[in-house]
């Protein structure tokens, strides 16, 4: 899945005939978050693990990129949208990033965009909590835009709007509002694989594991 | 007007009478804009052009710098504000910053400064729509204080605050405050003027300036 | 009291049966701000004051930091909340950091990160006004968290919360979260530590001074 979204990602970059992308799920769930079994298989690193080009592909796309979300968006489900520009969610949409909670830590560049998008202290207490939060909390911290009983169709519409724009100045624009971020996300990016990778085998992500594993079997 | 500007704001600095500095509009309106037509007969360019001298003169002000707005802020009537240190608008006050719309890009350090103030994804979606915001939503944002029907002489009564503090402290603060961005914003500055001349030359911003004059001109 | 407070934190880190740290205080306030007589008799350098050693620990402090505030937080009593993960406020809390007042200028990184953290424009003007504010301002900052008539209470039941997670990937995100800013709070302490110190010597301070302890006198 994440190799499918990344390819998405990098052929929407070359056709001319995309102006922007709309990010979505079908059902009533954005994400479900990352398998926990598939981690422990299949530690991500940041070279060229899926996961790793998935984030690359969203972190250089230089295109509009809009999610419509409803349902959870746990783990990588929220930090995501940190990369997108354009967020609308339903009433029924829940965020959560309870790396921590697994013995785990943020991902994404979530520890970088975050705190920068949402002030020091609400980012420390959300990852430090594990607590999810709705889509109008979500809508306070500007990460969503709407709440739309519809997200997919005022995704669409914002889309439309946007791609009615001048593409080259559309573009250039989000160049220019990328490029104050884009080194220093990709940099810690990598720092995060790194503590990742080595929490994946930490004794204290394993009982982790197992707990929520144990619960989720009740 | 810009060297105008640039020459009262450099004028203010040396002079020890001066503590704070309003900057306003006479008229219904704050500023509407750049002149379209001035833009393709004098693109601005990052050295000497008039526009540059006040871009600098703003970003280098050491003294408070205190903005009254009303009626419309089109562009650098927008981006300037970001400049300031405390802005007072009026009800009728209506900021839009549509670069993008006109096939170009944003200015004035806007790219840098707009997302770090109100978080990435709410700067993408107004530069990128170009949809304009009003003085509410301003101070929902941070980028204005206080509405007021008479913004001026708000804006009046807060320098006249600032100014019966110690002056060196008021100074030496504002130089702590702007540490933090000040050579990103003179980078980011140059690389918006070289995207911008580009972009002036840009099929797409000779449609944009079409479609508007045509608007305009019914 | 500052050497105490660094000694309590120092020790802190290295005690593996604490997982959490709350600041709080005794009595009615939680600050009544740095001693004047004590900044003229002892001005704070950023080697190896007492202010300093305990500004290096706060910076430094690896495990999560909850402060419970009720009554007058002045100057570093607002500005060392900035280094902590979750601030739980009582509705008699009032929040001032009225440095430029008194002839000085922010200190404990709060040039860096207030801005950071509210906006350039929300800063400035508190910087510059030495206007107070309240817990419900804060809170919509992003300072405190929630508005509680116990704040210990609350704050306690936070570091319950956080205890319960899994103790090194709560270090590990911490450590992440702060890895943003560290290098630059760091340099910015000693720049602020500098200009505060001859701020100290001068006759705008002395003025500022004798008016205050003349006020505080009636």
């Amino acid at each position: 899945m994440y190799s499918g979204l990344a390819k998405g990602l990098n052929d929407a970059v070359g056709d001319f005939g995309i102006r922007a992308v709309v990010l979505t799920a079908s059902g009533d769930h954005f994400t479900a978050g990352n398998d926990i079994v598939d981690f422990m298989d299949n530690p991500p690193t940041s070279d060229d693990s899926e996961v790793a080009q998935f984030l690359a592909a969203l972190l250089n796309f230089p295109k509009p990129l809009i999610a419509a979300v409803k349902g959870n968006a746990v783990g990588v489900g929220t930090t995501m949208l940190l990369h997108c520009d354009v967020v609308i969610a339903g009433p029924t949409a829940k965020f959560s990033m309870p790396f921590a909670s697994l013995g785990l830590v943020p991902e994404a560049g979530s520890s970088y965009l975050f705190p920068q998008l949402v002030g020091y202290q609400r980012a420390a207490r959300i990852f430090m909590t594990g607590e999810s939060f709705d889509t109008d909390s979500a809508i306070e911290m500007g990460l969503v835009t709407a709440n739309d009983p519809d997200p997919l169709a005022h995704a669409m519409r914002v889309a439309e709007q946007i791609a009615e724009q001048p593409p080259q100045a559309i573009i250039n624009t989000k160049a220019l509002l990328k490029a104050r971020n884009h080194d220093s996300v990709a940099a810690v990016m990598k720092a995060e694989f790194e503590i990742f990778a080595m929490a994946l085998q930490s004794e204290e992500a394993m009982e982790a594991f197992m707990k929520f594993m144990s619960k989720k079997g009740k």
